[in-house]
């Protein structure tokens, strides 16, 4: 198994995402800088892996700052906001390196070997702790197939997607382990296609059947009782239980309704934003046209045409029947599920 | 204004749809073999053009087989047979293609060269009455635009779909001449982007305001806001008034639902199926699955990943506002509606 995310020997090892699975090339970070780019890039996707990617970038930053010890903290503070610039929606970005600043807080009175020795082993723990949450994550929502099933899932929320196991395709992992997964439903999840070129890889790896559909026919699938729940992950979710997830999940969630199958949102607590009662408030990015009107270089629509790109939409928690997180499943209502796992958790 | 379908000089000129928007080029039929090569290929596309152009190959047909006039009927039957084979979800083809064998029926009696000359006028009469059913159906259809708004569409039911015009893009012409279209947004239309190579390229081409949006941003265009109806185009009509349409028109059809916003289907006669009482009943076709993991020759999927490539789905009737026919408006209950102009119509 490819792995997203590695810290080895001071620098970051990123699995370049826009390449595959045509090609499976890695990208070594020696610098914050470069972090920030392949976040842009979307070379690193998702949003636990992006917590973690980030969390070591701000280490890159800190190692770099150090030949300068005098302006230490103005600096670090520095890079932290360009870090936090890189993508809007996704709030483990924001959880990760405000994480890191919190161990740079406790940690003033060291030198700064020490400070960065730290601030190294957080960022480890940030990734160590992904990986053991989504299994916890999958453990808990294995528990809701309890006869074989068959489910569509939307976007890669994989073990490319986080550190490690996947969050929705962790829990897709462990329910066919038990024996309780027919096959899974990839929806390709255009502009940039996560789940033809991520989904449908990650599964095929370890034989688990999967069959490829375009968007559009999610519903259509779903009329021909093709699929039993629909699972995905999500890149912010509010006090609420309103969740931001990548642009489409909303349809599928309205699809699900209208044809009384369970949607499930899989993710962990620190993908949750306990600062914003609801979606309204979540800013959702808006990418480039070209990501809509190109591929792979080519022209696939008029040139000059107008676009509406958002990567993103909000999906109202009244659409959701459940939330899979490590500290356990969350139902409505939500105010007060999110409120008992926001005082739970580490926070 | 570029035609799909034209019969010049006893030669029948296809516009080449796979190559739009980036080459213009026209493919000229000179024999049936071709026409149905075009229509397989989907050189031409879209339920009225489809009829129009296999009128035309049985005439081409019919032409060549005057070399051996003693067995004219049966080698026409063949020929007609064929042509049905090319696709086996647009009920136009099958409809032209009977009128076509009906003239040849009535005219058994004359010489080989009044026949062919018999046949000729028909398929020219059912290219010309395409053109004059599709402007009857967009004065008709624009009534129901009272006041400026902006609409979604999925795939490409235009000029490009018909002989001229168009059915539901023919109905946002009339709309926006009227002065009632704000804006219309196209979903792009997977697998093979209907949307965004011929619908985005046939507004701008007049000048009507379009914003090219993937499939997957339909839910999120309705939910906030941005639409306020919805019209399609049809490659089946059963006695019921469900509707079989391009995939994914059923999912923007529940969307549709969930935002209480109109969807309006445009569609001839032609396109009614009397002989089907549910959707149920039409065959759908199943595509390769290449034209989901390649674009443009290149890979974007894993080889080998199984694929399910439906290229129509059926929206059921009851989620139909209205269906527009140069008949009238129809709404339901549309077996009584639907019965009305079987009658009326040229049955």
């Amino acid at each position: 198994m490819h792995t997203a995310v590695e810290w080895k020997e001071g620098r970051l090892r990123l699995l370049n995402q826009t390449l595959l699975p045509v090609q499976t090339e890695y990208i070594e970070c020696t610098d914050w800088q470069r972090v920030a780019t392949a976040i842009q890039r979307l070379e690193v996707r998702g949003a636990p892996a992006i917590g973690a990617a980030a969390a070591f970038g701000l280490l890159l930053g800190a190692m770099e700052v150090t030949h300068t010890p005098d302006d230490f903290a103005s600096k670090l503070f520095v890079i932290a906001e360009k870090l936090k610039a890189t993508r809007p929606t996704a709030v483990n970005l924001f959880w990760a390196i405000d994480r890191m600043l919190r161990v740079w807080e406790q940690n003033q009175a060291k030198e700064v070997p020490g400070l960065i020795q730290a601030m190294e082993q957080e960022a480890i723990q940030i990734a160590a702790e992904d990986v053991q949450v989504n299994r916890r994550i999958s453990v808990l929502g294995a528990q809701l197939f309890t006869a074989p099933a068959s489910v569509l899932t939307h976007c890669n929320a994989g073990a490319l997607a986080t550190v490690g196991f996947g969050t929705a395709l962790g829990v897709i992992r462990q329910a066919w382990s038990d024996g309780n997964i027919i096959r899974v439903f990839a929806d390709e999840t255009r502009p940039l296609l996560q789940g033809a070129r991520l989904t449908a890889w990650e599964l095929m790896q370890e034989s688990i059947p999967v069959t490829l559909i375009t968007d559009n026919m999610a519903g259509w699938v779903m009329k021909n009782n093709m699929v039993q729940a629909v699972i995905v992950g999500a890149d912010r979710i509010t006090l609420n239980g309103d969740v931001a997830n990548k642009i489409g999940t909303y349809s599928v969630a309205v699809l699900a309704k209208e044809h009384r199958i369970p949607f499930y949102v899989a993710a962990p607590l620190s993908t949750f934003d306990f600062t914003k009662q609801t979606g309204d408030e979540i800013p959702i990015e808006e990418r480039s046209a070209a990501e809509v009107t190109r591929l792979g270089g080519q022209p696939i629509a008029p040139a000059g045409v107008d676009v509406f790109n958002p990567a993103f939409d909000v999906t109202p928690n009244q659409l959701v029947t459940a939330i899979i997180t490590e500290y356990g499943i969350l139902r409505a209502p939500y105010d007060i599920s999110i409120a008992r796992i926001k005082k739970g958790g580490p926070e």
